[in-house]
């Protein structure tokens, strides 16, 4: 499960976007020709439509291998080289792609590598966002317990789409907002056991530390988002090598300060498997999906993307590990299934 | 709980309507003054609106005795005879309203007793699918516990929805659909406890009488609705007094065939106590205010008020009785709000 926050750490910082990759494409159609229109647009909605698919199957396999890593027992690996082999594995992956772009295209102003101070200095900011979170992550267990703060994380998506809201002045419709809060009602509902109602329990420290941390993860979310979109033109390959390039630093830092006698003495892979590296691969191919989501689509996209894919995931598990579904988790579904509904019945008509 | 199903008897049976009451109105209103038109508007919105208060306050001060009678300890009053005299309070309350109608306006063609077979002819019919309902009940029981049954009752919110749709043709818009799915969602939710899994396990035959008795429900309730609505001119007092008599009649027999000899060896009104008078008086106020929501609503607004009511009930009793609200109570009453907030945002523009 603590392998789970890794994930978060693929988004990284930046400024606000306003649309305007929007703005540029339809731009670019109407100097090209008026027929390129409708083809331009179909081709954004597909590759919109395949990197949310890709997040949506990633997540869900991601939940399902820490599932199996806790069925076959205990691994002793270090947290922190993990982290820091899925940013560099992203690094890596998000070269080679340039690599290939650069053969077939010639290096450009928009993939080159080399950037500016003015481009690269708010890369770091999400970076740095999530390594607060996590710091707090250790803090916030003194005062509720793991299933309640599964429970409480799902205030990430309310302060997801405040934040997205706030910072990129991107508007929700009032059905859509309904939505929103029903994807959040209904993910915690599929989530609900026995034990979930200690969580009403939290005392007010523990309150206010999980909506920090929602606002946390929210910021740095919509602000990858913000970095992302503002030079819609340049190549999503040079900036995720930027983001990742932080990632990796700031796990460098992480290993040195956490794990660097672990390391000395037992050595960077000790406690690996074969799941570990499935692990680390797929968060490194999930970690590449939240960019692309980001580029292409949005933070909403994304929060959606990954709640259906706790739902796959519960579905999946029932016949690999064969889990029984919960009433709970057929009420959580339903209330999903009709937020995805509404979420796209009630777009805001442009 | 037993005694819960008195409630639903104050529905009975007729034909189809298809607005002619909003018909009517905007006729009346454009015969004598433009002016008069946002006036008759207003009276008229006003009236749903006191009804539909009235019976969410009706409801949720009903399920607030039950539990009251509950912990008070056990009454050996036969339910039957309680029936009987809910079905005479109304009919007697009908009455007395008539009374001072016709001192005030004098006896007019809408609001004479006096009535023809066509009219009278479909009134026992809600009344005859309420007795086979409340047969069902308790066969239902060999494959359902009582827990169970609760949960499997909000199949009602669906079947009316779907019959309110096939028999009366009125229009639902998408976004009033998913609303209505919500609904049911968000009341199973909040009445979820750790027992509540049970009902999963419900096998074919238990499914089966739970549909058909959710159908048998909606089909009682929107066929009120058709009734009252096919003379939308006609006094609600005298369509009142005519339902009423036939619960009455089924009641009587009843009785007759159940508690004959309990009735005659311990008297009529054996372990009769304060609130059984209480439960009486308010089953028929709440009787009384269901019809005037099939008059001046519709079987929608009745099963959106009877389920704001439920959850009212929940949060009353945490003062009056000490109850414990769950988390789950809580994401139910949110998606429930949710949906009331939608059902009124996806209105049809007409």
């Amino acid at each position: 499960m603590e392998y789970r926050k890794i994930k978060d750490e693929d988004n990284d910082g930046g400024t606000l976007s306003n649309d305007i990759e929007n703005l540029r494409g339809i731009g670019f159609s109407g100097v090209a020709s008026v027929s390129n229109v409708p083809q331009r647009e179909q081709a954004k909605w597909k590759r919109k439509t395949v990197v949310t698919v890709a997040l949506t199957f990633l997540t869900s396999s991601q939940a399902i291998l820490i599932v199996w890593s806790k069925r076959a027992g205990k691994y002793e690996y270090s947290v922190t080289t993990a982290n820091f082999l899925v940013e560099t594995l992203k690094c890596a992956l998000s070269l080679a792609a340039l690599a290939r772009i650069w053969k077939s295209e010639g290096v450009t102003e928009d993939n080159r590598l080399s950037t500016t101070l003015d481009e690269v200095i708010v890369y770091p900011i999400p970076a740095l966002l999530y390594l607060v979170k996590n710091l707090l992550q250790y803090y916030i267990f003194a005062y509720v317990d793991a299933p309640g703060y599964q429970i409480l994380k799902n205030l990430n998506i309310i302060s997801t789409g405040v934040l997205y809201r706030i910072i990129l002045k991107k508007k929700l419709s009032d059905i859509q907002w309904a939505a929103f809060i029903l994807l959040c009602a209904g993910c915690t509902t599929a989530q609900l056991n026995s034990r979930s109602d200690h969580v009403l329990q939290t005392s007010l420290p523990g309150w206010i530390m999980a909506i920090v941390m929602a606002l946390l993860s929210g910021f740095a979310g919509v602000y990858t988002e913000a970095i992302i979109k503002k030079r819609p033109s340049r190549n999503i390959n040079v900036q995720n090598f930027w983001l990742y390039i932080f990632g990796m630093a700031f796990n460098a830092i992480a290993i040195l300060i956490q794990d660097f006698d672990a390391v000395m003495n037992k050595g960077f892979f000790h406690g690996y498997s074969i799941i570990t590296t499935l692990m680390i691969l797929n968060h490194a191919l999930s970690g590449i999906a939240v960019s692309m989501v980001m580029k292409y689509a949005d933070n909403i996209v994304k929060v959606y993307s990954t709640s259906v894919a706790m739902l796959l995931t519960a579905v999946v598990s029932v016949f690999l590990f064969g889990f029984n579904l919960t009433l709970a988790f057929f009420l959580g579904a339903t209330v999903v299934s009709v937020s995805v509904y509404l979420h796209s019945a009630g777009k805001l008509q442009r």
